[in-house]
């Protein structure tokens, strides 16, 4: 095989000297197996190219951002066309406005929106609306679930004193009588209850959509005259062209979005219904980046082609075929896998592989037969993947289970101890209420 | 005169059903006189035109992003050859470390760099890397200074709790004794000192960059074991081409960036000594668009023009240029102007207007007469504004105080009525100590 780091692990040493581990964030491998690459030359449509030119079936999609296949032709086109009239400006272009009016009348509980850069200012901005407009302090969250990286949300304590915290309550995620339970114990300081329309946490299965939830939490809210604000930083637009929950005929008040507003640019979004726009006016949040306008004329036509076109279709069917594929692998090959969540986003985990051993060793193959798949973080399937792609990634890990199956399991190399204390900690979530 | 803004009041009519306000944050004219344009259509050089093709020499650059000139040639090319490759791909290219290799080699005391997108994204990573590092809880930050939109720094109280700013302690701005005085109380306890070069807040004169408030601050912080942070996203790069304290011979531990990095690209950072690598490293930090590479190719084009070229002595002389003549000018027409700070970056209030009524009628003036001046925050000069150009801004700044001149100065309108509480807010915090 031609696959190589040299250039990679170059760039690696050249890294640990400038920048504090020599990467951070959620895009660090350094909890990944050491074939992962960190650095990356190119991109175009379902296929990522790392440092030393290995080419790779992408299945992360930057882990999310590229929902319609990278450097989409259309929404090239748009932010080219903007960039020749200007971007970062003394003030907003027309394309705010629009963009607005766009997302609004895609999204059934949104009568405004606002924009911002990172997931984490969405859902912030949402906290403080909820507590703007309720008077009230608390923030209801499932225990362990991801709201973004800010002190009161992030899952790294480093740095982090008990008073950014102060005001989050945990229930069991996804658990509509532990929400009860919390709530009632809250009664009369709750703010908002967060959720996002699945569970999609590192290292953990994920669940599907559950109506029986998101029902119990509307009319908790209801009840408590709390805010619901839905976190689909994550989700969006990969379960549905409105609203993840539309199907399930709930509405929250607040819906953060996040990853793929704009198929890549850097953009992020906070709509809401009009009963809180007065809240939403009256607090203050801006970035420097915030009015850019090239983000918004691609975040404009990506929103279009999400309307127009079966961009859903394709990636729910290239998720499919991906997930039946494995399946009958893995049973060829004697492993059980667990693939769980909507096909859209799968997350794969093998069953009695509790420090990731298979997992890794499996992925690691995958990823020197040029397809970049995820030990434990979910994925993301994208538009532009086409059968064609799947048979040929298909390909690649059925080599990688073949090659599995040939080890001495139960000796396989723990690769990343550190690992094993994440996982430890991921799995101690789940029994927490 | 062609000045209309016709399709400018049907935009602010379309944006307030969508967004809240019709704008937020600073970029927002809800402040500002009724003539200033919220929406803009077109930027180049040190130019802007607003949706009704009306142009400006634009004072504000964007609120500090455009450093060198709008769509400056050498920036754009080294972004769309990026643009070429990818942007937001499933981690970083090899430009995040040239970029934090050349930033590195730019900041006399940093040793690293860690890149995000938003000033607050900077200000926030300061904070809990002091924290993370000391094991203690205390922020002193001067009063009324800004340091960002978080819940913990941002100026709007709306949704915030005193729990959110419970570990903020608050000096008078760049004054040494009332620093000394509040660490006093906290000794033990102080994570971090937060400054600004200078003050450059709103409604407010400026002060110069004070070495003796540098060295008292450095010398506090290195007796205390503190983190002496320097805020430099909006002065980045406009005093000097390395850190503002360099020719004070003052080092802080961190320093964050983030309007000017890449002229105009959306990234932030902040970079920090060897001793805070370690403290770096160990937060959880991260953005959907953080490690993407086009704002990164932006940056290192954008800084490598900061080393090679003349920028920085063609803003100074365009903004000392512009501050002689408004003076000349001001005494002509009989008004006393208050130009403060650095001429980089001018704030011009008028004395004796505690309404700000005169600098209304004033900028408002500007404005219809293709200049864009700020009554009350301070502006931005780039190294595309040629003296021509400040000729040319000259002549309309006249028309303005002469046109001022003949109104009844004693009953000028109050356009803004809502303005006099922030007015007096920000005074009362003068007085505070």
């Amino acid at each position: 095989m031609g696959w190589t780091n040299s250039k990679g692990a170059e760039l690696k040493e050249r890294a640990a000297r400038v920048i504090p581990g020599g990467m951070y964030g959620h895009e660090s491998t350094a909890l990944l197996p050491a074939d992962f690459p960190q650095f990356f030359s190119r991109a175009e449509g379902t296929r990522l190219w790392d440092a030393d030119d290995n080419s790779y079936i992408d299945f992360m999609c930057a882990y999310g951002p590229n929902l319609l296949g990278y450097r989409h032709p259309d929404v090239e086109a748009a932010a080219y066309a903007q960039m020749e009239r200007g971007d970062t400006m003394t003030g907003p272009s027309e394309a705010m406005v629009t963009l607005a009016e766009t997302i609004v009348s895609m999204i059934d509980h949104a009568d405004w929106a606002m924009f911002c850069k990172n997931g984490t200012d969405a859902t912030s901005m949402a906290a403080v609306i909820a507590r703007a407009h309720t008077g009230r302090s608390k923030i209801l969250v499932g225990h362990g679930v991801y709201h973004g990286a800010a002190p009161w949300w992030t899952p790294g304590p480093s740095g982090i004193l008990p008073d950014d915290r102060a005001n989050i309550v945990y229930f069991r995620d996804q658990d509509s009588q532990s929400l009860a339970d919390v709530a009632k114990a809250h009664q009369g300081d709750i703010a908002a209850v967060f959720t996002t329309p699945f569970r999609h946490e590192t290292f953990r299965d994920q669940s599907d959509p559950s109506a029986e939830f998101a029902r119990a939490a509307r009319q908790l809210c209801d009840r408590e005259d709390a805010v619901l604000v839905l976190d689909e930083v994550r989700t969006g637009f990969r379960l549905s062209r409105g609203s993840a929950w539309e199907v399930l005929g709930v509405k929250p008040d607040l819906t953060a979005f996040g990853k793929v507003v704009a198929n890549g640019y850097p953009i992020s979004a906070l709509v809401g219904a009009e009963t809180l726009k007065e809240a939403a006016r009256g607090i203050y949040v801006t970035g420097s980046f915030w009015f850019s306008a090239v983000p918004m004329a691609a975040a404009i036509k990506t929103l279009n082609l999400i309307k127009s076109t079966d961009y859903l279709e394709c990636l729910t069917l290239a998720g499919r075929l991906f997930r039946d594929g494995l399946g009958k692998q893995a049973q060829q090959y004697g492993f059980s896998l667990r693939q769980t969540g909507p096909v859209q986003m799968p997350q794969i985990l093998f069953e009695d592989d509790p420090e990731m051993r298979l997992g890794y060793f499996w992925t690691s193959s995958a990823i020197r037969r040029g397809v970049y798949l995820h030990p434990y973080h979910n994925m993301f399937m994208n538009a532009a993947m086409t059968p064609a792609d799947v048979s040929e990634a298909l390909v690649a890990t059925e080599e990688a289970f073949a090659l599995l199956r040939k080890q001495d399991l139960a000796h396989l190399p723990l690769e990343r101890p550190a690992l094993v204390s994440r996982l430890q900690r991921a799995q101690s979530l789940l029994t927490v209420s």
